[in-house]
């Protein structure tokens, strides 16, 4: 552990933890760990420096896809304005890398009206995407991705335009409400004259440290959720684009996923493992005793019938074919008593129609999880890849 | 620092630190400090065991009021179904009371649909209070508080029924966004035979960790929120109940207080200091140097007139009457986009009508930062003292 203030680079993936004051600082090295500082005070309360972690916001690729899912999550989609072209285009994004620069390292956006609020960077990402109409307005409607546009409709669907589409996503997360409500208000409010608000949605997860790091996360259903991931580092060519104007950039799909505690409570356990094909406790599945253990599809009991039924998620959003899977990156979201509660799940993913699209249609086709979840918003963006020094956000894919 | 994983009993306020596993303990032994823990892993990502912190259910007073604010608040307000009685009533508050007891450790609930859902405890707490109607059920109207009801009305308000009220307030709080939502979901499902919801409202601060503990919260205005603050164990008096059958319990008031952050972002900054009389920067009285500074309301400066003016909030908050405090223990909220954003101002005394009116109604003749602050919301409850093991919620105030 390093017991000093300065700034550690810490790892090939270009982490950097600025650890001010009194902060002891503990690094996670392996790709993927979670980097934030920790210290206990002898005498007086624990101090904990995951609010000083920084996540950089410069490199060959956008923070906030591979980089560890913070605590809370806030997706703002914006419409861009009727009178905006492309130099206008071009001025906001060059405010938002600037801003989203400043803030990601803890500092206040250049027109910050409350530069307290942005002190603490928390593992603060912005990551930003496009929609059709940033390529058609910059004059690039020839470089629009031929995945990108409204998912092909599905039978769930019961979705609403509140939560759907939209030309501009900014995908913020971090450690901490307070930055995050005062990240995405001087982002917003920097766009006022070039885009209007056309959905918010905000999403958790367990608290910075509240249960290990590297623990899968647990939707409200209870459910282990996002077992059979990709992983950043080992499955890059499924996350990434590799080439053309979008490479180092990605694709990223939103749905917003109703979930019904009623209905869902009313089941008992057996009957809710069986849906998902995954134990409660643990999330192993049915043949299997630990969390990624791999399922036995074709393991029967002693009623000649499959252990993992023909019903159950798990099997149905399998597939023989390894390019269909995707980064899940997803948040809780709940009106805080559960009436109105389910998931913000976001995905990342190179390819949206090779990668996304089948395995949701196997879904849409049988999944008796789909007896007690809706999709109720959906959206697709294409990401950028990364920003250097100097350079503006999707500066390459739009010049 | 205790390295071990038994509890601890760590000050004489009563507060227990479970720590599990590969927990280090960093424990706050002053009055009003943070209980929690945090480890640093040395090779591995940090862990923190904060999420097994416990603030004990059972004690002379209910926690959740003189306990240090944990980081996330859910309110609920609910209101009595039409057929419930007195034996009905205790039925819940018996219900409540034995989940309380075991979510508040980390344990399920006792008919928990999610018992993995309630493994961190992660310093939750659940308050109840009482509106005049539990009283009537009870038959014990006799008992009612002559402060308990809706406050006097005051020019500033623009109240929504929506978000005002209630029979019933369920006020959880803990440093984990999940831990809470679980808990508010256990607790209105087991209430709801008895009792319907009438509003829910959430508010957050800093994570748990990211700012030093003692640290005054800001609101999303930016300002230091809540300096001259009563003081748990100092001012007893002022915020619990001496005797009579609400012994041991309090007053709360809760106020929802819409803050347009566009209008406040279009001041100046020596403006929004003068609204306040208090600098941004540091929360220092515009005569002082350091944030609890006592501020000079006579002080004049080179133009003859008071550094702090007639209009300051802080100015017209202010009385002789030492009487005239609250303990203040708000949260903000906010949309997620600070298009609708505020505070969810609770505050707790002995005695609402004394105390808390005749501040408020000085700051509704004259508080310049009623400009850019409306109260939306407005609801007065009953505190009841605390739960020993084997009583009920409430049982001594209505038995």
């Amino acid at each position: 552990m390093a017991d000093d203030g300065s700034a550690h680079q810490v790892s090939r993936r270009g982490f950097l933890v600025g650890a001010a004051g009194l902060a002891g600082v503990a690094v996670g090295g392996a790709v993927g760990g979670v980097v934030g500082g920790t210290v206990g005070g002898a005498q007086g309360a624990p101090e904990d420096a995951g609010g000083r972690a920084v996540v950089p916001f410069h490199g060959e690729r956008q923070a906030g896809v591979a980089t560890p899912p913070p605590a809370f999550l806030t997706l703002v989609a914006l419409d861009l304005a009727g009178g905006v072209d492309r130099d206008a285009l071009v001025r906001l994004l060059r405010i938002w890398t600037d801003d989203a620069a400043r803030l990601t390292r803890g500092e206040p956006g250049l027109a910050d009206s409350e530069p307290e609020l942005a002190a603490v960077p928390a593992s603060l990402t912005v990551t930003v995407g496009f929609g059709p109409e940033v390529f058609r307005v910059a004059r690039r409607a020839d470089r629009v991705p031929r995945w990108l546009g409204p998912l092909p409709p599905f039978g769930v669907d019961a979705l609403r335009p509140e939560w759907s589409d939209g030309d501009l996503v900014l995908q913020l997360c971090a450690d901490d409400q307070v930055t995050l409500a005062h990240a995405a208000r001087v982002l917003v409010r920097q766009a006022s004259t070039f885009a209007q608000v056309r959905w918010v949605q905000q999403g958790f997860r367990h608290a910075p440290g509240a249960v290990p790091s590297g623990t899968t996360m647990r939707n409200l259903f209870g459910q282990v959720d996002g077992t059979r991931n990709l992983v950043p580092g080992r499955d890059d060519d499924l996350i990434w684009v590799g080439d053309g104007p979008l490479a180092g950039g990605t694709g990223m799909v939103v749905r917003r996923i109703a979930m019904n505690l009623d209905t869902w409570e009313a089941l008992d356990r057996p009957a809710r493992e069986q849906t998902v094909g995954r134990r409660l406790a643990d999330g192993a599945p049915l043949t299997g005793n630990a969390e990624h253990d791999e399922p036995d599809l074709a393991a029967t009991g002693p009623d000649g019938l499959t252990v993992i039924p023909g019903f159950a998620h798990i099997r149905r959003a399998r597939t023989d074919d390894p390019r269909q899977r995707f980064l899940r990156r997803g948040y809780n979201y709940d009106d805080g008593a559960g009436r109105d509660a389910g998931l913000v799940f976001v995905t990342f993913q190179a390819d949206v129609a090779e990668q996304f699209v089948p395995v949701q249609r196997r879904l849409d086709e049988l999944d008796l999880l789909n007896t007690w979840t809706t999709p109720i918003g959906s959206a697709v963006f294409a990401v950028p890849g990364g920003v250097a020094p100097g350079e503006y956000l999707g500066q390459r894919l739009l010049v």
